[in-house]
């Protein structure tokens, strides 16, 4: 349980963080988020993390919370105040507090929350015999680009996901292709060891783990193709995978009711995340 | 300004009110929200209201704050002690506080916050010569059903109006027709006084207004026809009108650069609006 949060200005006790009840983040869902992985006390991918965030803010048109400077100071403080060695770092932006109408306020400070939070990743058993996830029909919005706070679609996808065993849903658009996951990016390998996910645009989350894999293929000499995919594709794949900031890289050994890959994480997959391991330890 | 608010079990201050940084209204848009009009201290369609609320919540698998007979003590107590007579009741329900998870949480107490404030509807003017709407894409979630807070895209379709000097942006769906605006149900009248608005369905929100609005006119022997029109059908119509709680029945005499009926509000309209007027006054 950690001990302090930052909210709109001030290190607090963690189970006293409040904001007000007319928030725009708690009306409205108005604003964005970051998730930060922490490793040995390091906020990893810090940078592109904070660009992120600057873009999800500059689409919506809410005011940066504060100049970079402070909110990296106000990150790296947190982690250090919260003796966090190992785990994640949320941060939140809304569009600040007003009364209640839909119309973006005259004048309003954004409101800026921080926290942290022990969390080890995946489970030694879930790395070695990989993850299952099912799949949904994506019923979100068009704009999957921001990181906003809007999502209720998610956490349904998520629950629905737990309910039948599975760690994660992956998304489904009308065309029958994978989007992407609820918290997570989508990846196949193929047989002649091509890796596929989707190409950045409105349909998907710009993964931050998803860039910096990229570039650690790049380096390597993989052959990354980034396309739509259908289910089918990914079915059939040698190997799948998904990545995100708090589980990485991390194997999927079954897509609904088949098994990929035999049922064991495959070659590829295990060296990505023994890459993205090494990584985030430097 | 209003002096109360109920937050969470407490009659407060309405600037004091505040909910927990973890609340998951505010990190996953998890939650719904009702706005109940008042009219002469007594609040409209409340048991509608509620039946809608519990629908919501039904459909996100969140929990009742209380059980019916509390939130409507609550709900008229607060309007009671904040002395309104004209205005607006909003009440919001979240799934509670706990540590950031997509998936539901295992045991949490769902959120309560109820607020009210003066609001004594359109103006006279706006009334008079009719309101103005844009058009533009519905790039929503797939269930426009469930009033969440998950409104960004409202908020962002609301804003563009306001911007183009509009008082509404009615959403344009895949197939050209029109679902509805940002935040009222949309009406339109034909030459030969068929009422026109969408059917119920996961695109739109099941309006209590427009629910009251339909049974007025079955009892008055108007026809109405529930089901899309398209956008050119609503620019050539003879009259145009949106219906909220908030704004009750509210004339449209341009959609983006059309005029409609002239550019006056039409007789219908007019009808409707004092029928609605009476409704509310009973």
């Amino acid at each position: 349980m950690p001990r302090f949060a930052y909210v709109n200005g001030r290190y607090v006790a963690h189970r006293e963080g409040r904001v007000h009840i007319e928030d725009r983040g708690y009306q409205f869902a108005d604003g964005v988020y970051e998730v930060v992985p922490v490793f040995d006390g390091k906020l990893v991918d810090e940078e592109p993390h904070l660009d992120r965030l600057d873009y999800s803010l500059g689409e919506l048109k809410i005011a940066q919370p504060c100049a970079r400077p402070a909110l990296r100071f106000i990150c790296r403080e947190l982690v250090r105040r919260n003796c966090l060695r190992r785990g994640i770092l949320y941060m939140q932006v809304t569009r600040g507090v007003a009364s209640r109408d839909h119309k973006f306020p005259a004048t309003v400070k954004s409101a800026l929350v921080v926290t942290t939070k022990n969390y080890g990743g995946p489970t030694p058993r879930m790395i070695e015999e990989g993850a299952r996830v099912i799949t949904i029909p994506d019923i979100r919005w068009a704009r999957c680009d921001i990181k906003s706070i809007s999502l209720l679609p998610n956490v349904l996808g998520k629950q629905q996901a737990v309910e039948r065993g599975a760690f994660e849903a992956w998304l489904i658009d009308r065309n029958g292709n994978v989007t992407e996951g609820t918290s997570t990016n989508a990846w196949i390998v193929t047989s002649d060891k091509r890796v596929i996910t989707r190409q950045l645009g409105n349909a998907i989350l710009a993964g931050v783990t998803r860039a910096s894999l990229r570039k650690l293929m790049a380096d390597d000499g993989y052959k990354l193709e980034e396309r739509p995919f259908t289910l089918a594709e990914a079915k059939s794949a040698a190997e799948a995978f998904l990545t995100s900031s708090t589980s990485l890289v991390l194997p999927i050994t079954q897509i609904d009711d088949d098994r990929i890959g035999g049922g064991k994480p495959g070659p590829m997959t295990r060296k990505l995340r023994e890459a993205m391991l090494a990584y985030v330890a430097k």
